[in-house]
């Protein structure tokens, strides 16, 4: 009992982490279901008899979770059932003329010949990774005609009613997965991409904070247990083999929702890589928040604002990357935190450029200098993907964020603690909030919606459609404030 | 033509990398022919009959390059087949009893709710792994033998028929996998993980030089040609999947060779997985080889020693780690070697705490102080590689590299410049110089046969099987020997 309790409760988790599984296995029983009529309506089975058990054995095997999958498969076996069809009716020909001892010595030297040769033709890297399963079934499709032509009078007859029951099966496996609730792998890896840089978003945003948290701060058990949970981002760190087979799919779908037939799905494995890159590093920076080795509080006092300011800038900067990505906007205030996260990693140089290390332990230098170091080479790897997402967004027409100008359009420049005295509404930018921009010119009133003031950094931006502030300003002595009019982008020093 | 001489070369490379996939794809070439003799031959043919394509789908579909693969399909293609037939069976009388309108719409209904069943099934992440191809056949033949049960009035004749082909077409694949020129997956797996051991010290045993290596020393094209020559390591990045299957695959295989039927195949993934994280250590060390911050050479030249040394040690201890897996011996010298390499680890701490830094410019100190955190950590994971292979050695009872001790056995200590005067053979242990020892007692003459020198490290074996001495001596005023007496190991600090 308590076990096939485990298998139910099992089951439902399942169910809950991907719905669509259950509606998948819904669609299978019906094709299923649907193709056996085959065998009990007396019409379709005085036609087809036996061989209809084709249709059920290629939906049984071609239907996959995705359209791109069972396009691919179904495209395949049927590509690879004509062609070795054909072939097995030549062989089964040529055979034939060598009389009754000759004809089946003849036949298993072709069947030996064929299935060695495609055998060995698997192992290409290529062929393994795009037409291994053509292969098998034009092994298979091969030995099964020529072989059998042996004992049918009809060869032809057996040959064309096989490869229709084929087609039929593969035809409604296709059909159904794409009309009925179709799941798109093309979209899996469009938001396998933007979860994933998501999740190191996550990470980032909370690193300095859990970095600069000392003993001092909070109960030590406390802190160990957060520390703990705060690995998320291994699920990034093997996620290439889906990636790859999802891509793999990817290519055979047609066009759907906004992806495009031909949508740049190579370029979402670049980004794929890059992630992971960067998934590494991050998980080499982990390991010093659970070293054994650490960091006194004294340097890190000195060193908290910078390494705070970096790396939630960084997280910001990917946080706004997963969203655009999701939504499919282009990307624009990430190149402003990854400006204000490079900016700061300068004037962190320069703070230790100062002296700053000339008492500190070697060890304890080593475990802090590696960890900034880490943090160096992720904002490299952030700059690299968010030029790769650039180019991404530019090859698949991503939107603009921001509409047009309008004519009478004013530039508004917020300072830290300006108000907006304008008759426009003024709302800050939410980490989430990339509401579709409408212009709301009738709504001129004064009023302010909502503030939220980042440690050092606030954001604002227009509603009504045409005028966006950004203003940041560091601890540094570096303000910048920068002000998007429509597509203008101006930045004040 | 120049494509097919292209296909040509990529087949004699392919070939060249594995010649048994050539043997494998003659193989499955004869298995195949030697089935379809079920239908050449009259009295086979009478007995099975059209059935007998069951053996050359099976045979098809099961084949598989390694042993384990095969016999894993083959068990649960005939298992899958054996229960859906019963099940199906089982149907086919339950729906017979509902009268000729009532038995298609009950026998649609059992494969609807079976398909959907076993396909939801096919989503738990445990059956998945393991049991995925035993679902697909248990769905295929179910609805086969339910649904032709509607046609053929002798059921039981054909699921009899239809499962012995299925034996016969995965017997005779499991046979000749087994018995001609068989590809254990087990023993892939085996020197895989030693390979990937092997490819990292080759790293580890240049980094030394490589990076202490300053444009001064030769011409700065040849060491960037160099540099970027050195990353054998990358397949060790991407292994995981394939070891993973080969782990799988290796479960059903029988004793072969060394292995035992429960060899400890989990054991490699671990100790796999441990690798794989040495090699993105390795991956982020081998960036500050072409970095654009490069260290100046003065510091560079202060630190060279132990930087050298500490990489080789590690590079050492690796090398005896691959050789010991591959030949199934227990490591002995890797961890006098690993030793060496944390005692050096001490010294450069101590050489850094005396206040070499003091001078570095902060961007070059990050650079050279990640290298050695990244080196640090290496040492660390070398320990626990080398404890998961001790774990190893001890489960699949590896032999010792040294004989039981004799009774008349004499220990003798050589220092650095001290020669051995004594009537044994002596000989300097070679890298890959694990000869089975053997007595020779008889030789006993005063012939030092090769000695070699390691910069500041001397071993030395006895080749008389008994008497093995290491003496290593490091630049730190620390001078170990190490006297091994059969199974006795003494150490002299």
């Amino acid at each position: 009992m308590e076990k096939v309790r485990e298998i139910l409760r099992e089951g439902r988790r399942v169910a809950k982490e991907d719905p669509r599984r259950v509606v998948h296995s819904f669609k299978v029983g019906l094709v299923l279901a649907l193709v056996s009529s085959f065998y009990y309506y007396q019409p379709l089975y005085d036609s087809f008899g036996v061989n209809a058990m084709w249709a059920v054995m290629t939906v049984v095997v071609v239907f996959e979770f995705s359209v791109g999958a069972t396009l691919g498969k179904g495209l395949n076996r049927v590509a690879a059932t004509l062609f070795a069809g054909a072939l097995g009716i030549g062989a089964h020909h040529l055979a034939s003329f060598s009389g009754t001892t000759g004809e089946p010595i003849l036949l298993a030297i072709f069947v030996f010949i064929q299935a060695a040769l495609s055998t060995f033709v698997r192992f290409f890297p290529r062929v393994k990774a795009r037409y291994d399963y053509s292969l098998l079934i034009f092994i298979l499709t091969f030995a099964l005609i020529s072989v059998s032509g042996f004992r049918e009078e009809q060869v032809l007859m057996l040959t064309h009613k096989r490869i229709s029951t084929v087609i039929i099966g593969g035809l409604s496996c296709v059909l159904i997965s794409i009309f009925v609730c179709p799941v798109w792998a093309g979209q899996d890896l469009h938001f396998l991409i933007a979860s994933n840089i998501e999740e190191l978003s996550f990470f980032l945003l909370d690193f300095g904070d859990k970095y600069c948290e000392t003993v001092e701060d909070s109960d030590t058990k406390e802190v160990d247990k957060r520390k703990k949970d705060f690995g998320n981002y291994n699920s990034v760190l093997n996620s290439k083999s889906n990636e790859e087979s999802l891509a793999n799919f990817a290519k055979w779908e047609p066009g759907h929702g906004r992806f495009r037939f031909r949508h740049p799905w190579k370029q979402y494995l670049a980004i794929g890589g890059l992630i992971r890159q960067c998934a590494y590093r991050i998980d080499a920076l982990n390991s010093y928040l659970n070293a054994e080795i650490q960091v006194s509080i004294g340097i890190k006092k000195k060193l908290e604002e910078p390494l705070r300011r970096m790396s939630s800038e960084l997280g910001k900067a990917m946080k706004e990357m997963s969203i655009s990505l999701k939504k499919m906007i282009k990307p624009s205030s990430s190149d402003l935190h990854l400006q204000n996260a490079q900016s700061t990693c300068k004037a962190l140089t320069n703070l230790l450029k100062s002296g700053i290390l000339k008492e500190v332990d070697p060890l304890e230098l080593i475990s802090l200098l590696t960890a900034i170091s880490l943090l160096i080479d992720i904002i490299n790897l952030t700059q690299k993907i968010l030029e790769s997402l650039h180019e991404l967004a530019s090859a698949s027409r991503f939107k603009n964020k921001i509409e047009p100008p309008k004519p009478n359009a004013k530039s508004i420049v917020c300072g830290r603690s300006t108000k907006c005295h304008d008759d426009h509404v003024v709302t800050i930018v939410q980490d989430d909030g990339y509401n579709d921009v409408t212009s709301k010119n009738d709504n001129r009133s004064n009023e302010v919606s909502s503030h939220e003031k980042h440690e050092d950094c606030v954001h604002e931006k227009h509603e009504d459609g045409d005028t966006h502030v950004h203003s940041s300003c560091d601890s540094y002595g570096q303000t910048s404030i920068r002000v998007v009019v429509g597509c203008i982008d101006i930045r004040i020093p």
